[in-house]
């Protein structure tokens, strides 16, 4: 049988982006629109995205720098100061998730989360106007290989079975643990990012030191990825793409204290489809790019579609200042633009 | 009881340093004669230290850089060319160990070793001219955290068993099960560097990434510190001091691909001592700084004396533009110069 040269899908979802704000965010927000017809867009600015005000202010500032067909799906932080009151107000406009960042854990979660269990309250509130809570699953001060694990098991795993009214969406899930979690729960879901189908920490620290593969929550095993892979081409209902893509200047990257975060956007359906592709299973790449998410959303299916040709081409070293995921690699697969 | 304010050793042995040769060896040569009487003097330069010749050359261009109170004591790579005949000239001209890298698993291993068993005609001529075996215990290929664990079963373990007269040092042992081999083994000792006593994985990629904090093999688990830190303080007649001081310009660290390596050789002694102190086991640290190597090697102890003060200092960020271990801290302890 001839390889597969084509492939139309339907206008994908990023269900978790980094789209940052000012200048950063002209310069990268292009590499979002062109694949993804919405986007959920993190909240961890600097001031982060609290409240309904903040929400119409970051919304107004990603339209003013993209255009109509893109849709921005906006989140607020929860933070300790999170009322019942902020969620139903940033709910009204227009958030559909409410992203937790334990204290700590990652770029700009300084201001995160210490009383997990107090936030009950606004976990209700959430549940009851319909906002998703979107957790980075990571607990502080837990050695770094077993923070996931450790996260799920001491409070996603209760929470979930505590509110099963609350959908819950464990972000960019690196382990085992969070595939066996997802499985266990239906009112849980997860993201996977592009990268964590390929990376193990043997790319971070097991050759040179790559802080271009540095991320937080960090790449794991080998039995992890492949587990992640398994799950991703699975077809499961509540298992999705969100790149995490986050972008950082070269010079926050290689430095003597690096920021977490892989720039993946500009080849996140190329590198997925190189996945579905070396396992045969393309026809269900479009179940994880562009209707799982939105059926977990509860939020209608894109209509319009995109095509991936087989083609060799390689990933610039160098986009906007910001070093992509795969730089200089060749990729067997190239997107059109939607 | 009032704390001990001075200390002072018999003058200590690094069993494990990286010299490098050229300018950086001018360059940072005085951080390891200050605290060290002897030093065995790491082969992987470029190219490597292979034969008599280099030896000799080697060591005049040491000594060129040093003073005569400091002896360097010589090694060289043991490589897959490598012959009894080499071995033995080598050990004529003083190399009183052969250091053998797997085939890529750290700066400048290359031309590592590919066939390990096919060297046992090397390994008995080791044994015949009373040469150490000197190891870089990581298998390549393995998953990064459990490289050396492997490397030790798979090759330390029956080596030391199918020849008993062979002395072997696993060097900058980085985890419990190097430490469970030595006890196992009567012909094995290790080497601890001072980093190893203190960093564990989360050190480099469990906040912000630290290249500073990078090396090769990688620190482990904190149950793999801890257990190194026991080893270290326990007084055990085949664990000692190897600082694999290893400095690499600080633009070869802060990079798209960093060099593995931590330059410890100027706070060598004062965190060791910060770490014996803290267990309140003073009175053995100079056991493992001064003794144990030089009985494992069959070397005389050294005569002369080394004093370290209880007093606050700060480690400076940048030391010949090489960024040292503990850059920015404070220290509790300081030492003289021999």
């Amino acid at each position: 049988m001839d390889p597969i040269t084509t492939l139309t899908l339907r206008a994908p979802d990023d269900w978790h982006v980094h789209l940052r704000d000012g200048p950063m965010l002209k310069a990268v927000v292009w590499h979002t629109i062109k694949q993804f017809r919405r986007a959920l867009v993190m909240p961890n600015l600097t001031p982060p995205v609290l409240t309904a005000d903040d929400v119409h202010a970051y919304r107004a500032e990603i339209q003013d720098a993209t255009f109509p067909t893109f849709e921005p799906l906006m989140t607020i932080k929860i933070t300790d100061r999170t009322t019942p009151e902020i969620v139903r107000a940033a709910r009204e406009a227009g958030a559909v998730a409410g992203k937790l960042y334990p204290e700590g854990v990652t770029t700009n979660s300084e201001d995160g989360v210490r009383s997990f269990w107090d936030l009950r309250p606004v976990f209700c509130a959430m549940r009851d106007c319909g906002m998703i809570l979107s957790l980075h699953a990571e607990t502080p001060g837990v050695f770094v290989m077993d923070r996931e694990a450790n996260f799920l098991h001491q409070y996603v795993s209760p929470l979930a079975v505590s509110l099963p009214g609350l959908r819950i969406v464990v972000e960019h899930a690196t382990s085992a643990a969070a595939v066996r979690l997802v499985d266990e729960h239906p009112n849980v879901g997860c993201t996977i990012t592009p990268h964590h189908l390929y990376l193990t920490l043997d790319d971070v620290v097991g050759g040179a030191l790559n802080p271009h593969a540095f991320c937080k929550p960090i790449a794991k095993t080998h039995r992890d990825r492949d587990e992640l892979v398994k799950a991703a081409i699975s077809g499961h209902p509540r298992i999705f793409l969100g790149t995490d893509s986050a972008p950082h200047v070269i010079v926050k990257k290689e430095c003597a204290s690096g920021c977490a975060g892989v720039f993946c956007a500009p080849v996140a359906l190329e590198t997925v489809a190189e996945v579905f592709d070396r396992h045969s299973v393309l026809h269900r790449m479009e179940h994880f790019v562009a209707e799982a998410g939105a059926k977990f959303y509860g939020l209608p299916l894109n209509t319009g579609q995109i095509t991936l040709r087989r083609e060799t081409w390689r990933v610039p070293e160098d986009l906007q200042g910001v070093r992509p995921f795969m730089a200089g690699k060749e990729l067997a697969w190239k997107s059109r633009s939607l």
